[in-house]
């Protein structure tokens, strides 16, 4: 009797911890890496580079099972996890990352690092250097004086993250968006590190309508008088041109399927619309002072300066994207969004008849749903099945 | 002898003639119209409302083949013909208007009118009643003071243009984009005036994802300080904020397609590019200077103005888009483009639909071309026959 008791409340004990383990969130934490004397890209120095970085899972032995996860323009290396337990929201990727999940941290040991220059320097979260950062010779923040950084640099930095590690080789990188530019980066500069690469919602060079695009993002910051040439550190922020330019990035990520759901319609004249052009209607207040809200967590140049490394990307820096594109290894897995009016399924579709051009080994599948853009962070849970099998191919 | 030269050479004029006749160009006028004390649908006072408009064809004694078409955003009433021989450019739907054309001016008397608040105010061949207007009761030009104007304005104003010819009838009705608005617009509201109505890359109401796609364009005016609240007469005009909003606006009615392949390429890093993030790359050049060099023409609070009467579209103006629609009973031709990605086709697809289930003669057939929303325009030859069937319909 007693021995079934204890065998029954053992059971019970155990089946009650497993729930608890599986409604436990994986509890993770922002680390701070820092690089002396980088030098850019283009060739310019950088005294200090510090960035935050985050991993999910264990490096095993042979240091051959890391996953490196490349973040989008409004984001940071918060992949995946919870920093506390009562953390409203996990990492923008917690669908497919942590134990037992497509990218499976048992098994995998998965690394991110916030960007250089990244849009939201203000986030708590958010560990970067860039225009906002003091500059060593001045005692003063960089402004424009930083020097212009390329996706190329994103890739840099986090080798030196990895190598700081021990780690020279990547079982995959993956990323979304801007993060795919930084995937396909890797797999074109350091083909002998990267063995997979996933591109989401990607492009493998930026065309002139995409660049022209991402131009009214730098270009409503600029129109704020308060932006001053980038000098508006220890002054007003320009907060109006950070307004508008999320919200174009908003507008442009969403497909009208999902927007005319979550924004407010109309059907009779609004009378506050009618009574003056001043006036914003409830659509546009939707968007807007949403971004409002969002806008003094953002750096006015630390935009600028994302919007040119996406506007100057080309995969592997070379004199043509052939050569960028012809010297990738890896196996790679595209997976556009059917709905994406920002980087364009054709964009992708693109990349990955080049690679299939050169008898590299190339698999694309489309992610359908109704955010567009966001369908590559929001629906990302659709291809959970087809990144883990992709991650297990050899 | 001389006989059969006579015969001869009465031949070869006549077959001279006829060249001539093929390549002289129509020639047309722009005329002026003053209407005295107009009360806007919103219920407010304009004294005096001066606009320009345009005919092609002759008015038949009963008056009964009158075609009225509408125009775009950024274009006026000049749809057809050249102002002189040497004139570069003709109106912008000339495939389509003129003797022998589609829209056939050996049958038709083709009226266009040019909108209130119409973008371009400082175009010489544009006469229009808006902000820039000078106000009687001030002697300065109204700015802000202006009242707000909908679609509905412009119709009521077009009608007036008509009246003043003793016509109380539309053959048909026609236009792309905003003309569409008007098109539908008017058919919504006088529907014992209009027999047919074709609506060209268009919508019967802007929902939720447009009015904040279209406020991007006001955005960009109000963050130029120049803007002043609309008080920049005899000061400083807002030309970098129209600039940007002619760019947005050029941006988004071109699909990539045709945009990549007008627009500079880029595959190596451009060297001023990666010098600063104050340098434009070559595409958001191409586009934002040839922007900059039509700013002068445009009014900002005109842009103003013009945006929010699109944002308010709704077809009849009534309590709903479905009462609106009720009213209808003109036989309806929807042309949306398939790659537009300013209205997209899932508006006219909407609209459309809407009348179908409503008992409603409607008809719909899709451009397709590389232009996106200007297909529309550029692409418009490639629906003459169906227009010219559609006219001639009872």
């Amino acid at each position: 009797m007693t021995r079934l008791w204890k065998n029954l409340s053992g059971l019970v004990l155990a089946f009650a911890s497993s729930i608890a383990l599986a409604q436990q969130p994986m509890i993770v934490e922002k680390q701070s890496f820092t690089l002396e004397n980088y030098t850019t890209h283009g060739g310019e120095a950088i005294e200090e580079v510090t960035v935050g970085w985050e991993a999910y899972g264990e490096l095993n032995e042979a240091k051959d099972n890391v996953i490196l996860v490349t973040h989008f323009f409004s984001g940071n290396s918060h992949a995946a996890g919870k920093y506390t337990e009562n953390d409203p929201q996990a990492g923008y990727w917690d669908a497919i990352i942590g134990p037992g999940k497509a990218i499976d941290t048992n098994k995998y040991y998965v690394v991110s690092v916030d960007s250089l220059v990244n849009a939201y320097p203000n986030l708590p979260s958010v560990i970067t250097t860039g225009p906002a950062s003091i500059n060593p010779a001045t005692g003063e923040p960089y402004g424009l004086d930083f020097p212009v950084v390329t996706i190329r640099d994103f890739v840099n930095v986090q080798k030196a993250v990895l190598e700081s590690l021990g780690v020279s080789k990547l079982h995959a990188v993956i990323g979304a968006s801007m993060g795919s530019l930084q995937a396909i980066e890797w797999a074109a500069t350091y083909p002998d590190w990267v063995e997979r690469m996933v591109s989401v919602i990607g492009a493998a060079s930026l065309d002139a309508w995409t660049i022209a695009g991402l131009e009214a993002w730098a270009q409503a910051i600029k129109l704020d008088p308060n932006w001053n040439k980038g000098n508006y550190y220890g002054a007003q922020a320009p907060l109006d041109g950070v307004t508008m330019a999320q919200a174009l990035i908003t507008h442009g990520a969403m497909h009208p399927s999902i927007f005319n759901q979550l924004a407010p319609s109309q059907e009779t004249l609004p009378a506050e619309g009618l009574k003056s052009v001043d006036n914003q209607l409830p659509a546009a207040e939707w968007l807007y002072s949403s971004s409002r809200e969002r806008a003094p967590l953002a750096d006015a140049n630390h935009i600028l300066y994302l919007v040119r490394a996406n506007q100057l990307f080309v995969a592997g820096h070379q004199e043509t994207l052939k050569e960028g594109l012809n010297n990738i290894s890896a196996k790679s897995l595209f997976l556009p969004a059917s709905n994406d009016l920002l980087l364009m399924p054709y964009l992708a579709d693109n990349a990955a008849a080049h690679l299939e051009s050169m008898g590299k080994d190339v698999q694309l599948e489309t992610i359908d749903g109704p955010w567009g853009h966001l369908d590559g962070i929001y629906s990302i849970q659709q291809k959970a099945e087809r990144i883990s099998q992709f991650l297990s191919q050899h």
